[in-house]
């Protein structure tokens, strides 16, 4: 079994939320390390959709994962043992989200001034609470936001949960092979996406049968490249 | 289609959330109406299943719908025109929650004193946000808190978020209609949840075939008939 470092940030000390994470954003971008930000409901696949990415990016880039949890060590423990990569797990206290602040907490624990961490990590993974409020408030210092919408879910939620798809580059629709299992109106969705936000990149996929899942890793390359040529 | 009253709510004003609830929780039980929080993820389900409870019902008791939504009218409007019954929509400006605050405002409106509604009503169904987080840790002021897991979500979620199963009296684990479908361990989930809460009543159903509602509608008729003899 692999092993996974947790740490336990609780509280907040900054707060303007927005200065921590442009300080994050700035000191990533010059040690060529580009983070995303993924988030989702508790249950939309997250983590296993994560290690498909991670096993079919892992020969070409370095990648660390940072998985925030409210106790467990579950994410981190699996994406770790499934991939081989360096995976942090970050204990929050039961709060519902992560901000920047905790970011950079977690980062000096992670990857501590002169360790050179940052240095040899092309793609940094933040696994965020599984919640469709709260993290979509806090911008983490990560270059992009990625959600994750399981058709299980319902073709409703943008309706319902309006600023996480506002705020998210790419929206992933995962478990597409349970489309003809449920009521779920890809196209629908899809609309409904792309009037709160115009921008936003939209990917079915399915981390169980892999389907869709190399359009993903083909986006998180063209992230990458552009902001980290070493 | 059914009307459905809007009402906004935003920040809270009570410190002491426990007081609010207990005055709430004491002014229904003096008007024998029984109050039930209804928590669970986003796409769980929640709305079918409440849905058909309150069709199933209906004809024996007098039911009102509380829905706490960030933005939309979506659920309120969807139980009001399924079942006929009246239904008030709360939006809570963002909140990832509803506190005893936001409930007793939303009771100042829907029933103020002296209109008589609490007193026609038996059962008053409160559907909270779509959050396994933030939603366990404030006591509305209900009866009993009822959460639903629905079988896409996976077996580990009370390892993962337990302040919800350990605050739920009744924890519906719900589309078992597709357990052939997903990797969801029926036992392990309810060991799972028992050793967070030894009381939990776990009752399996499906909102989708019907299957196990007769079972959450006797829980609720055991409730209600508890608090409310008129």
């Amino acid at each position: 079994m692999a092993t996974v470092k947790t740490i336990k940030i609780e509280e907040s000390v900054f707060a303007d939320n927005d200065t921590a994470a442009e300080s994050i954003r700035r000191k990533l971008t010059e040690k060529k390390t580009t983070m995303i930000n993924v988030m989702s409901s508790p249950g939309s696949g997250k983590t296993t959709l994560l290690t498909q990415i991670v096993k079919r990016l892992g020969s070409e880039m370095r990648i660390r994962v940072m998985d925030v949890d409210i106790e467990s060590t579950l994410d981190a423990q699996r994406v770790a043992d499934a991939t081989g990569v360096e995976a942090l797990q970050i204990h929050n206290g039961g709060l519902c989200h992560i901000d920047a602040d905790m970011v950079t907490r977690a980062l000096e624990q992670f990857a501590p001034e002169g360790s050179g961490v940052l240095e040899q990590t092309d793609l940094l993974i933040l696994e965020n609470i599984g919640n469709l409020v709260c993290p979509a408030e806090f911008d983490t210092g990560a270059h992009r936001n990625m959600m994750i919408l399981s058709v299980p879910e319902g073709d409703d939620k943008p309706l319902k949960y309006p600023l996480m798809f506002s705020v998210s580059d790419l929206v992933v629709i995962n478990k597409i092979d349970t489309l003809d299992y449920f009521d779920f109106d890809l196209e629908a969705a899809k609309k409904r996406i792309l009037r709160l936000n115009p921008n936003a990149v939209i990917l079915p996929a399915s981390a169980r049968t892999g389907e869709g899942v190399d359009a993903i890793c083909d986006w998180i390359r063209g992230i990458v490249k552009v902001n980290g040529q070493r």
